[in-house]
């Protein structure tokens, strides 16, 4: 058994690359006092730690040069110098691309021997799909009737805001990068019309799409799909702002049509939001997400890249649309 | 006696200058059912409704052509079909440009004899200090310690958005558009500092004026005012979106930077609003405004063009930056 790290070599200026990352051998750590050492399963990669890869002002600090990247993962306790959790326990939370790490026992989470997949815990069960979960609900506050836009809409936090807004009697429109992501968004997940964000003619598909107009707009993408978008908008919509994946590796900031006129107009509200901000609520999205995804009235895809050599790859495959639904990196079995 | 009213006559492209106003005669109306016909003794003249001179969608229809321009106002009735009213009360109201109107009973409020001379309640205990106490409130909802910042800070709602978030303890920092308006501010109400926004180094001095970052924005100017002011909002930032008047005159739409990057890192909030979204708690408002200004907590000044014949020149002058406070047109006194 050894151990390695994957850690940030240089700061991408645009889109990040292989060479951005350095793969390091390391020893397996010993666990200090209150925590424990575990075994990576599954990391979690996704597109907000791009943003973490800048030397720039975030809600999260930027990633420290020559240090391991940290994202969400699962793991097997290998080692404990805690009450609450046992060598073989299975748990999910919050350390470096790692084969192995030692954590603090409060930074982690029990997973449940249970009915859904060990991976569905960093996805629907996990950090995405809370985020739908409450983006939605919680700031977009959908109503039987109303039309609900999601960008990015076959990405990990995009199906399930699209599949919540149908279970709350919504007309749902996704925006996607694909042919093959529009029909299963359509034919699969139940959305009532999913557009290619490439078409030359998104605004006028969108139109046709709304006839309504546009009550919620969950955006994952920001740029030129969000304007088209945002042109749509009824009086009193809300707007849960997620992500900007268009963005994220744009060294400038990104210009185009200033959208507080058409915000004002239409007494829309947007807000940014992480879901760090929901955690004392996690339960109760926790809870409905098992609920949904039992009954199958919840559907999920993953892309799971095997190998924990691979990590860097997937995380940059998610910059070129490569995955539908939660792309994750397989790393070990659990013993 | 005779009656007069203003008509749209063309639409403005950019600016709206005298050419888009014509002055006709007609008859006084006579009261129907459930009305009264009141004599106007003040018009006011606000930035909203240049919006509403274009034909586009917005949340108040547009001004039709050849149609009195209709707007907030007092006036003395002269005739009532009604049991709430007699000839001599004053009320405050919305109806159009005209020496002489009929307006449904409900659409007017009786104005009591009281501390506050009339026109403070077309400003301060009207339409615009309500805008202000709900907005700030509200939405920006000003913590002691936290910086706001506001624009059009010497315009009717600015300097009242100001003073209140004085009383509630902020750092607050005015944005205004000549060196009499930054004095007027800083040492007449009290700002803490006050910034033209016509010089050069505005996100410079701007990062000066706040140290601390900026944790509310009031919004009445948009353009790149609100560019500078949005590079320095902090976590958690909550932006009321009041007006844009910056923008109103511009043909097409406006390109800048796209702010929901900065909105999203920050998980900021932004909310476009209508005070008449907060009729049903006017009372609550108009009571601690008036309580304030009672109290000499509150101060305002207005700007009164004499005559109803210089409404439109009352009007054209608030995108000329003429008005310190609450821009008014005289038409009368009561009898």
């Amino acid at each position: 058994m050894k151990n390695q790290q994957f850690v940030l070599a240089a700061r991408p200026e645009g889109l990040p690359e292989e060479k951005h990352f350095r793969l390091e051998d390391l020893a397996i750590p010993a666990a200090g006092s209150g925590q424990v050492v575990v075994k990576t399963l599954y990391l979690s990669v996704d597109p907000y730690m791009r943003g973490r890869m800048n030397d720039r002002k975030s809600y999260s600090p930027p990633f420290p040069l020559d240090k391991p990247i940290a994202g969400g993962a699962i793991g097997q306790v290998t080692e404990s110098l805690t009450e609450t959790y046992r060598p073989g326990d299975i748990v999910s939370g919050f350390w470096g691309w790692q084969r192995f790490a030692a954590v603090d026992a409060g930074q982690v989470r029990r997973i449940e021997a249970g009915g859904a997949p060990l991976s569905a815990y960093l996805g629907v069960l996990g950090m995405t799909g809370l985020t739908a979960y409450f983006g939605l609900l919680d700031i977009g506050k959908p109503q039987p009737g109303e039309t609900v836009v999601v960008s990015g809409a076959a990405g990990a936090v995009g199906l399930v805001v699209g599949q919540i807004a149908k279970l709350k009697g919504c007309r749902v429109v996704g925006i996607a990068g694909s042919e093959d992501k529009i029909r299963y968004l359509t034919e699969e997940l139940g959305f009532d019309a999913a557009l290619n964000y490439k078409r030359p003619d998104l605004p006028a598909a969108l139109q046709e799409a709304c006839p309504n107009g546009v009550d919620v707009y969950f955006d994952n993408v920001g740029g030129t799909v969000s304007d088209a978008v945002l042109a749509l908008i009824n009086p009193g919509a809300r707007i849960p702002l997620c992500g900007q994946i268009s963005l994220y590796n744009n060294g400038k900031p990104d210009v185009g049509p200033r959208i507080q006129p058409l915000l004002l107009t239409n007494t829309a509200l947007l807000q940014g939001f992480l879901v760090g901000q929901y955690a004392d609520r996690s339960a109760e999205g926790m809870e409905a997400l098992a609920k949904w995804l039992a009954e199958g009235k919840l559907r999920y895809r993953e892309n799971i890249i095997e190998g924990f050599e691979n990590t860097p790859q997937a995380f940059i495959g998610l910059f070129h649309g490569d995955n539908t639904g939660k792309q994750l990196v397989k790393v070990a079995d659990p013993v």
